[in-house]
């Protein structure tokens, strides 16, 4: 009997008189207790606050990557402890490839999300700058910094790690401690592996908690700085989202709830096409991947009227061959449901779904379990309906049996298969099987709004798809109405959630120092050495360099355009170039410049600057003509560390002519050692 | 006597027996009446989701954005009409400025941001790509897209025009139509400008609805395609997002409510300095214009302890100028509040503030009225309270008395500063003005998480500053918390409210497909003439160029180094340059490569192709070294017009070697002719 106890202010709390009784998915036995009803959450709230916050706010974003990192490979190398103890669950090896693998994978993502998009500072800036005046002396930035608060995450019981894992890394990552609750029918799971992440002595003290069992009144103990992020059924979603204390508090609420997911196959997939295969194979292992028992697994299957009965013959095929039974057993391809009061619940809604549609596939009565005793596991077969008139049914669009279950339906053309989508009434996912980009922009057209995302695969990216079911770390999962109108993951888009986005007005000096980034119109260092002499660790936002003026002689554009081969008419032809609206007459080439401003910075000999290995935003703003003068202003805009030897800096760049007129702008990318 | 109809389903609706009477802010006499109790508010939510949602979907965002542009000139040219009714809510012509001139440059603004900002489409591609498997046959792009549904406007009243301007012009945008309801006290004022707007005849059949008067059952309509969106108190606030229905069908909701928004003078700001006195003008602005009946309004003055007497005194001299009095004459400086229930409530509020702070300046029994009834007019002095004690007072942080009320208090250091700004348990706005970065960074990094908007101001921006409380179109508006946690304008952002982000996923195909823009991998198109023949409209979303082969020397590395003077080591000493982590050996400059592509692929004779204005998102990926051979992909990845002559065209580009390995990458702009 494992008694799983919670991590509360730095302490594991083991069950008190409060423990409940956790069964095997596989033989019904009782293998844990979890539950405390002396649990002190309001302790645990203001922990993680007034611990776990600061700590997690004096780090940076690359530190709170790494760490993420470093947890990942951690969990990594002990990942057959989770596998192990993740079969009671009812999960075969394959379903763990989701819910433990996958939750590694997310948090490598973030990792490396958090390292490549965000910055090395402990600011988020959002957008760009927007000039709020004539000439710039004032100007906005968005700004995203971390919530003072709490993420509590209260997660379903399908996903033990993922789950817990996928919500995590984005907090963390944003600089916000979590407290963890997760379904107490699989809580050990998510035990051990919070137990792994403590002890792998990686996360800052207050960052983690754990709660085994109920979380009592720790809702009443937050505010606007905590999140609550929900992931189960609709009817707990909504009891939390009414707590009035929420409410009145404008407290962050989150919800992932029940959804009616389709699949549709394209008019163009018709039987003996590699789509038409494609569609009845991701069908299948929507229905039988953790028994059904996934958030997105497809509930609705749509095909031309025309090819349902293809899809029910290939598609029950496929379904009669799904060995069902002990989830060690490596001949098992589905495992048990969690419990037998989940089976138990999925028969109901089967009965329901029973009275306006024909079962054609499955019988609850009739299966065979390998190696278990099918009495005492929560076993199901899956089960396939068919109706035959999906707008006069109801049920089948907003009856979601948590299992094996799933129903088949025709529809007539692009916009009828639109109106079954959306009378789901709020997905979080769809997908269509198609090669067809009509008929993929018309899905999109009519049916995205209902949906928090809409998976497309064909022959063509079926070898590299992901997946209809797997909610990708960079992409976002969540959905609108039905789903709970809630997002989570999708990169960065899912580190926001944990933050607030706040305007900020002010200076360019203000801006600059307040984002740790140099804004047009702050104040230059033009003094000391060339800056390309410093290394990355010397050189400071800021500094400037301020080069002589070099004239471009219509022979300089003579030479450049032979050389080069670029004799376009605006260089060559006086009178062609002046019939243009853009140009006054024959004008230097964009390169030219670029080129000849490179020869005004660069500081030839070897030093910290090795490389120039980009540019970006290069707007060329006025043409240049022969005689004209240029001069090349660059000062540093921002630095970001790479490896463990050199880092990017970004530098504002802009080249005038003698009227100090702005001829070009960009941003030039240099690497810099470190020293 | 106005009556103020209702616009619903294409029709104007008098009120009926259900009609409140509204009375003039200035003489207290009853100026107008609306509401309606047979208003159809069910078959207004209709014709909107019916009518008016495919209307505007059928548009582009250019297309809505344009329109914006047409309604904002056409308010341009009757805004005295405005202007002369608005007298009558208490406003002065200064007043006007924020509310009816502040309306109008929303909408120029929204205007400008969506032909810049968004895509002459439907769809609006939200990030980048993700690269989800190995080789790009299955990639990931966020689009959004408008929601369903209608944008329910619940506004205050203190302001008539900018308050539903503000909603509607992001809303419009989205594509997404309007049922617009102003509170019934200047309602009058919002139903001339509704008017105004629908006598255009800009506005596509069902986009704009007005309710004057109760909203009747209206929300009970609503499923998760419409946002209800809420300024006013809290208290309605509350009463309106707990609504089972919206709660169970998860409708948007989005509130702006109260706010104890704070000004804090810097450390830096002594008597003397110019921050100073912009800090008495900016507190004394914020206190008295709209007679304080601003959601932005200073209610917390915060100073150095040392320096808090002098605010008072120099404050209080500023504060004894203001004439109060009619709003239509030009010697007022402060109007009247909106109505005697209004200032009656306010009263209520400074009796409550008055426990724990004393008054300092403002006795409302004794002041003088300019021109008006004081006994009849809703008039009121500002009132200038202090507390000395901020950490024990409560009232001062809790309580917002909407009138031209404030209370100073004294702060410590940086870090008491952030604590008392913190009290107000989330504002839509702060401000602090200062000259000092790290004063200012150290605010941010306190007190942004529970603001929505940190504005600074000083002697370098002052002449440009756009004011405490003026929420600008450009940055977000709303707070978390006490502020109602909602979020409204910052651009493209505000227009996202009224879309649904949807994670879109397929093969490069189908995601051109559908995004209208061409993503790597997908077809391309290389028959036919060279695409720098083609027109604007000529030109498709995968024409593709491939160039022949240029072997680059090291002759053309000397040639291009003394040429343009880049005579970095890297391309000049092979010892040094192999020396290098980036570089084999000698290697071509990047712009080397950039010229040389230029040369590849440019079409020397005039046509279509105007000009090369920019460049964007250039990765050197692979030194180029002596003898290598380099060649180009040039392919049309994104079309979007720009004037009546001539439109951008992206092009997305690739510089391979002989070993077909990448060496650059970039996006190419040019602009080309429509014909």
């Amino acid at each position: 009997m494992m008694m799983i106890p919670s991590f509360a202010a730095g302490q594991w709390v083991a069950p008190d008189s409060g423990a409940r009784p956790i069964a095997s998915a596989v033989t019904g036995e009782v293998i844990a207790q979890a539950g405390n009803n002396a649990l002190d959450v309001a302790g645990m709230h203001a922990y993680a606050r007034d611990v776990g916050g600061p700590a997690l706010r004096a780090l940076t974003f690359h530190d709170r990557a790494r760490m993420l990192k470093a947890l990942a490979l951690h969990l990594t190398e002990h990942k057959q402890k989770l596998y192990d103890l993740s079969f009671e669950t009812g999960a075969t090896q394959a379903d763990h490839a989701f819910d433990i693998d996958g939750g590694i994978g997310t948090m490598f993502v973030f990792a490396s999300k958090g390292r490549r998009e965000m910055p090395d500072a402990q600011i988020y800036l959002d957008g760009e700058l927007e000039q709020l005046g004539r000439t710039g002396t004032f100007q906005g930035q968005h700004v995203c910094v971390p919530l003072q608060g709490v993420g509590i995450h209260i997660n379903a019981y399908n996903f033990p790690v993922w789950g817990m894992l996928e919500k995590f890394a984005p907090t963390f990552l944003a600089g916000v401690p979590s407290i963890v609750k997760p379904a107490t029918s699989t809580c050990y799971v998510t035990h051990l592996c919070v137990q792994l992440m403590l002890d792998s002595g990686i996360l800052p003290e207050g960052s983690l908690q754990l709660i085994s069992g109920g979380v009592g009144d720790l809702l009443l103990h937050t505010d606007a700085q905590d999140v609550v992020s929900f992931t189960g059924s609709a009817q707990t979603a909504l009891s939390l989202r009414s707590t009035p204390h929420l409410l009145e508090n404008s407290v962050r609420f989150v919800a992932e709830q029940d959804s009616l997911n389709a699949s549709v196959l394209g008019r163009d997939a018709a039987p003996g096409t590699p789509e038409f295969d494609l569609f009845v194979k991701e069908v299948h292992r929507e229905m039988t991947t953790k028994a059904g028992q996934k958030c997105t697994a497809i509930r609705r299957i749509m095909a031309p009227a025309a090819h349902v009965e293809a899809v029910i013959e290939a598609l029950s095929a496929r379904l009669g061959k799904t060995v069902i039974g002990d989830p060690r057993d490596p001949a098992t391809r589905m495992g048990a449901l969690v419990s037998r009061s989940q089976r138990a619940d999925v028969l109901e809604k089967v009965a329901l779904l029973g009275t306006q549609s024909e079962r054609v596939f499955g019988d609850p009565e009739g299966f065979t379990v390998n190696g278990a005793d099918k009495e005492k596991g929560a076993f199901l077969p899956p089960m396939l309906f068919h109706c035959a008139d999906p707008d006069r049914a109801t049920h089948l669009h907003d009856t979601e049996a948590f299992g094996p279950v799933s129903t088949i339906m025709p529809y007539r053309d692009a916009d009828h298969a639109v109106q079954l989508l959306n009378r789901g009434m709020g997905s979080l996912v769809a997908s269509v099987i198609t090669r067809d980009g009509d008929f993929a922009r018309q899905m999109v057209m009519g049916s995205a709004a209902w949906h928090g995302r809409l998976y497309f695969n064909n022959a063509d990216s079926m070898a590299e798809a992901t997946g209809h079911g797997a909610p990708m770390p960079h992409m976002v999962h969540g959905g609108p109405g039905r789903a709970g109108g809630g997002e989570e993951l999708g990169g960065v888009r899912g580190v926001m959630h944990y933050m607030q986005r706040t305007a900020v007005q002010g200076s360019p000096d203000i801006l600059t120092a307040i984002g740790r980034q140099w804004v047009p119109g702050a104040s230059e260092n033009t003094g000391g050495a060339h800056p390309f002499t410093k290394t990355f660790h010397e050189v400071q936002l800021g500094d400037t360099l301020y080069t002589p003026s070099r004239k471009v002689t219509l022979q300089d554009i003579e030479t450049f355009a032979h050389f080069t081969g670029d004799t376009f008419y605006g260089h060559m032809d006086e009178d062609a170039a002046a019939a243009n609206p853009f140009f006054p007459g024959r004008v230097a080439h964009g390169y030219l410049l670029l080129s000849f401003a490179a020869g005004l910075f660069v500081q030839p000999d070897p030093g910290p600057v090795l490389a120039n290995t980009g540019l970006a935003n290069l707007n060329f703003m006025k043409p240049v003509s022969p005689d004209d003068e240029i001069k090349v202003r660059l000062t540093v805009k921002k630095k970001t560390p790479r490896t463990e030897e050199y880092g990017q800096v970004r530098w504002h760049v802009t080249v005038t002519n003698q009227d100090d007129e702005i001829v070009a702008e960009y941003e030039l990318l240099t690497m810099n050692a470190y020293a």
